[in-house]
């Protein structure tokens, strides 16, 4: 049983209140708490030896563990608040490691105003695990999820995908602004964050919204690193592979109708010069994902990275 | 350095913002997101071999990673609204086991109206580490803080103390409801839950309000399992001792005007006439804590159990 398993056996059983708005199943549970907007609300979980190593420069662990929970407010588009922190730390932690953490968190934080308001210590042994409680707001006419694909949409990426692993996985840029100014400039039907790989989130994306989708091979945006390491490695993934399944990418994933897409790359281009937009493909009303190359259309049967595969 | 030094290093650096009303140093943070109620916002975990062990109950383990967040809220005078849940798991996990801690949980969060809206489960080599961020609300005049604790107010606590690690930590029952009608009809001065032991949380109310407090020996309500254990084995403490000292206790230990005491004892027989509570000294200006007994008054220099002490 993987974790998609897990969690699709467990979630019936959750109970629910009169404030649940959106609950699993999207990047954020949404709640109506009686005030103005929405709020946002979001765990995630970094461990020693699976999401970083003992040679990882603690900053960076820090700023990671609170990044991936901001790329998740942000695929609601959504505006990040306040993050208690659980660390959990094995006996003999050396404090200076800690206040390295904090410094990558604390950095990261400030920078897109979110409050740092408690958390805590506890022991685990063998391994430092990090645990981040976010909070978010977002109006409630301007909340994003992934269940309002429409057949015909166009599918956008942010940045470039695959090769996560070389680098950017500590390093990335949690695409709060960028979604915001999308949602506040046309009806983005559909958004999620790529940390699965593209082939997995965008299967998220049509089972949520009951479509389909074709991707076009040749427009996927594949990150230096993964062309670099296949070409240097027999073994590695071919690098439109590694775009597809990589993982990590923490991009934005969205869909718009067809006539928003060049009004919208044109607008991009302007308020995000450096940080490349593209028009990978489209929704289908046929459910199913396909690639289309220079063969011709095939269906892609190659996952992104699974989480908890039981092997 | 232990868990409360390396608080007090971290602390200052933590980032803020407008939203804040009480970051860390309380058992909730509290948040004014602009809607009519304050937000409490608390993350709890606990670990297999130092919260349980491998043979507790699925369902207990489960019950009891909500209920010590429950009990947070509770100090706060708050209503728990949802929670997230991330289970952080071996790699040879048993999907039982796993069904069985969330029947544990889902049977309380129903019992409380708090929704179940997400969560994950990620790979914690080695060990079970369950950790809770649960959202509540407050009225922004009902919130009860640590600091609110006047000279000459009477102490109080709920249930009896000690020997919670004989069957109670696993057991209790967050005092949610009490404290909300402890909140309607008195105007409480200070509350926490008491987690870490009397001496231990008393000092967190002595601290955050600045004054000292004596302690009425024989008033401490102790639990029978405590005076049990300390009459069939000589090494074990004294009762008043683990009274003092234990933790998970799980009981609310707050002050109010020694003119209130008496209509808030009658008032609570009537409400919760199975539940003790008990007045157990006064709050003073004079610092430090101090315990009267048959001999008289002593400094009290016991400390409840510190986490994350090295030894």
């Amino acid at each position: 049983m993987n974790e998609v398993e897990l969690i699709a056996r467990l979630t019936p059983t959750l109970p629910r209140n009169e404030s649940v708005v959106v609950a699993s199943g999207d990047d954020c549970a949404v709640l109506d708490l009686g005030g103005p907007e929405f709020v946002l609300f979001k765990t995630d979980a970094v461990v020693e030896g699976v999401h970083f190593t003992s040679d990882t420069p603690p900053e960076k662990i820090g700023r990671k563990a609170l990044a991936r929970c901001l790329s998740d407010i942000a695929a609601m588009a959504g505006k990040p608040n306040s993050a208690l922190v659980t660390l959990a730390l094995p006996k003999n932690f050396d404090p200076e490691r800690i206040d390295r953490i904090y410094a990558g968190l604390n950095a990261l934080a400030s920078l897109h105003g979110v409050a740092i308001v408690g958390g805590e210590t506890t022991k685990n042994p063998g391994r430092v695990l990090i645990s981040i409680a976010l909070l978010g707001t977002v109006g409630k006419d301007k909340c994003v999820l992934r269940s309002g694909a429409k057949a015909d949409d166009a599918i956008f990426v942010t940045g470039t995908l695959g090769g996560s692993i070389h680098g950017w996985h500590l390093d990335f840029e949690p695409r709060l602004r960028e979604a915001r100014w999308l949602r506040a400039h046309f009806n983005i039907h559909a958004m999620i964050d790529l940390s699965d790989g593209l082939a997995s989130d965008l299967r998220h994306v049509m089972k949520a919204s009951h479509v389909g989708a074709e991707l076009l091979a040749r427009a996927i945006p594949i990150r230096r690193e993964a062309k670099q390491v296949a070409r240097a490695e027999s073994s590695a993934k071919p690098p439109l592979l590694a775009a597809l399944t990589d993982g990590e990418d923490f991009e934005l994933l969205f869909t718009v109708t067809s006539k928003d897409a060049v009004p919208l790359l044109d607008g991009w281009k302007e308020e995000f010069p450096t940080l490349p937009l593209s028009c990978i493909g489209k929704i289908t009303a046929e459910p199913g994902l396909r690639l289309r190359d220079k063969d011709g259309v095939r269906p892609l049967n190659v996952h992104g990275y699974t989480h908890f595969e039981k092997s």
